[in-house]
């Protein structure tokens, strides 16, 4: 059986890149992965800035965790940073089957 | 809150960058991410042509807007082009709430 | 109309490309896209391993055979190699609706 679980994806600008492993961590998350991407942001004052290598943040946690996530890159990020993220329900391998330390 | 939204993504040739965001923009979405890749599809007639980086875009959109897209992408480069897209309903961060000016 | 399916995500060590390819095709997918990422896995054990460029495969297939391609990459990975892999339900363009041979 595999197990339900939330995927947070955050894009966001490279220069917020620590920042954001920490607050992934602080809410609990062991494991992300992060891709290079370009985009075009939906404010027009930030365009500029919003042009040029992102970073697509991708994280698997518990819901409530991911709310929090959520929340806080809102609450951190959002009024001076462009920055998108959304959350996905998904149905994850479980590590503990197959010899895996993970839960 | 979190907005219940959907991301449309969309996995086609380099060449059809400018073609895409076009398409992107006509129905409304003002972001969107777009990352290399590569790939393989799935008509062995154009495997050759889908060799090679591709590109991925993502964005985020009314169910509505997300079905045109959909239906706008078939109608103009399937016949011809090496394309797959799909949508997945996601909850997005709002940034109204946060200081932002996207709604 | 588009078609309800089984997009399987997984992200996994680059050393494994091949073998990977070699079940998602067992399996049926007959498409799929590889992405360059680079990440943090969640078995301190294995942390050095994990850093570097890692590999997001993404291949949409009916929901059995995504479960199958689950199971299948637990039983021969999950043991000794750092794996994440997970399912997402999206609804994907078809092309039998516009003169692609993609059933």
């Amino acid at each position: 059986m595999n197990k339900t679980m939330t995927l947070v994806t955050i894009v966001t600008e490279g220069l917020l890149k620590e920042q954001l492993i920490a607050i992934l961590r602080r809410h609990g998350a062991t494991g992300f992965t992060i891709t290079r991407t370009e985009g075009e942001g939906s404010r027009g004052i930030r365009a500029s800035d919003w042009e040029g290598p992102n970073l697509r943040f991708e994280c698997i946690v518990p819901h409530e965790a991911a709310e929090q996530i959520l929340q806080d890159v809102g609450e951190t990020f959002f009024e001076n940073y462009s920055v998108i993220a959304w959350l996905t329900e998904v149905a994850v391998l479980r590590g503990d089957k197959f010899g895996g330390d993970r839960k």
